[in-house]
């Protein structure tokens, strides 16, 4: 299992590191969903903020030294986690001189820090894998999608407008019905009243929530098999339970 | 792997083409949606009006091209392709003529140019044989649903029906709670208040959403199994990763 | 194939019966729906009647003549068929007597006939292994799932109950939240607001969709495999495309 | 198969006696539902609360006679079923010391009493190792998904808070829609309405139904192929229908 290898013989920085950056992720997270408050608490707003400055001098700490410990500098900086450090401390700077207050949730790259890549890395080849496989299925489910989509759009409009000109004031309020609809979704803003729309949204439903639906499990089932037979090369003997 | 080479392989116009399509599909689409608009800017539908006369000049030239080009005039224009062409323009000139604006939707055929279905036509066939593989559960399951979706209503309906007159009026209205709780859409317009019709919807949620749920999973491991034994046949040796 | 020679093998009547059958039911389907209605066309209500009124006959005659052609008639009054051709014509005499108008939804058995339950019975069969195959799950996971809905509705009821007093009054209230909830129908009518109460249907439907998606699933994943294994058994040679 | 043999040789209690503990558990349960009722019915209530009365009398002599019987008794205290079984009646005399009321729920744990452990023991243990079996993909979607959800309540604020300032009021309401709107529930308190929010509602629904719908049908798949691989070593010759 070259994954866990790689897991337990990560340079460096260790689990405690992972606890921290968890926290910060999470505090800037926070920070910035409070900050959107119509009336923020002051106190909670200035613990989360003095945390952040805290965390961030951390991870500025933390790229000075990896910059340090590097033998060749240049190909940190311009390496996966060299960058993705980079990206996790910069807009942090950025906010404090500009105030661009989204550019926090940059904060967010150093997600694949803890989910140290390397070991998903794998799982991710899988997906593609998986993706690759099912690709010309996904690509025509996509397509009759869209077209259905647009159908009961189209439907749904000639039906409904008259009854409800309100609603279905146009072609697109009818397409946000029909995503709305077929995702199953159904906010319930906008409702058939009349027979004959109410007969359509079923027909539409019967049909459409099948193709919506089939690539989902698709995925799964690729996803699955590829699994299994990557599985069966490497670990052959893995589920004499 | 004959889908793709028949892809590379497709004779005349390429890519940049395709892309004309697909532009123009999308312009005529939107030109469409905007015109059901109350009040719609005048500008974008003149820009929207003039780029469609714009494509349809170009398609036309290219369906007066492609006839010239045949060696057998007729076989080209009853050919699968010259039926999809003379589609999506034809409709055009019969809008302009008569203002059957719907009409304008036929241009959504030329998709089958984008899609090329010679690559897709695998794909198609497998879902025609993972349909066919599982047809008498299909058949099984849907009468199944329609018998659960009437049952549910005439539930429904003797529950609810004193209780919210106004609401659940006749069982035609109790059908459409019936379609629209059973499809976990849940538009919210009619929902049950008394505690046996709650009860009763709980019951009828409880097995009904696995009837409908069951064919979309079948279909799509029935698909997933078709296509692997297919991929078995003429790519034995693709997933040796 | 057994059940399709059993199809073609049916002794007796034939599609066009078939066709009047599904006819008769949809009529009986559509009478009772339009006697709900508040006040329902005289004449639309005095045509379907007729309509019912003669397949009715047809369906006395037809039982009759099966009863006369039989050799062995307490046999076939007591037969599969015999039972559901009586079930379909008795309720309507029934009705007539006493009125008991839901009586009518009887006439659904015949689909029975239309569905040939001959060529259906395996497809019945492979269900009912793949129920039995997959039956643990499906009670562990049952039996979860009604914890789950349980717990889910003492929780929002802790949390919604001071802040919404005429939403959610009773555990019975917050019990019907659960379910609406729990399998994504979310009507609308009742909808947690309080942050705590957010934060809880946040966990609750991250490990509560699972628990209720996963039976569908498994018994799909099991259907699947019932019938490649008896597909393999029987039809070997099929799948050479 | 082990697990039935457990059933049918598990000492002492028969199948009444779960019966009893079925009755009890539904009791117990009703009677804490009516308890939150605003204004309960007197005598319901009355009767309910002495049933439970019997019902723990009759527990609590059954736990007594359990640990007489018990060669051992503080080994049947600690054992698996002794916490259960004083965790079913303990809270009850809490209950009536303290009116601690939701204790009452501990009753619940009963359940495992019904469920006979010993034979969903290996269910749990096939369900275990699915979970382990589809560990990376949970992990990675896991995290795909809190991202996405997280990014889907940035946009949707982004795009609505200025149109409908009184709904999307800060990025803790977004996040609430986001929720509601990836898993399909759709209440419908919160709707987009602005051209641009609803297109990113489009693309968000377009990309997040399937993160969040994948985990669900892989460990489906999982416990379908772990449960055969199992079956397959047991019992090789079940399936010769």
């Amino acid at each position: 299992m070259t994954s866990l290898q790689a897991f337990f013989n990560s340079p460096g920085f260790s689990k405690p590191f992972e606890f921290i950056i968890a926290l910060a992720i999470i505090t800037s997270v926070i920070a910035f969903a409070v900050g959107t408050l119509p009336s923020p608490d002051e106190t909670t707003l200035w613990i989360l903020n003095l945390s952040e400055h805290v965390f961030v001098s951390v991870f500025t700490l933390e790229y000075l030294i990896r910059l340090i410990r590097a033998e060749k500098k240049t190909q940190y900086i311009f390496s996966f986690y060299g960058v993705i450090d980079l990206l996790a401390i910069l807009p942090y700077y950025l906010v404090m001189l500009f105030g661009l207050q989204p550019l926090r949730l940059l904060s967010l790259f150093r997600l694949v820090r803890i989910l140290k890549l390397t070991r998903y890395l794998t799982a991710m080849r899988r997906f593609y894998l998986a993706l690759a496989d099912a690709w010309e299925e996904l690509t025509l489910f996509f397509a009759a999608s869209m077209v259905m989509i647009f159908l009961a759009a189209v439907g749904i409009y000639h039906f409904e407008h008259e009854a409800q000109p309100e609603v279905y004031r146009s072609l697109f309020d009818a397409l946000w019905w029909a995503i709305v609809t077929l995702t199953t979704v159904g906010y319930g803003d906008m409702v058939p009243i009349t027979h004959a729309g109410r007969l359509f949204t079923f027909g539409v439903l019967l049909t459409g929530l099948g193709l919506i639906a089939v690539p989902t499990a698709i995925i799964a089932a690729s996803l699955h098999t590829v699994r299994e037979r990557l599985a069966e090369e490497t670990k052959n003997d893995d589920y004499n339970v």
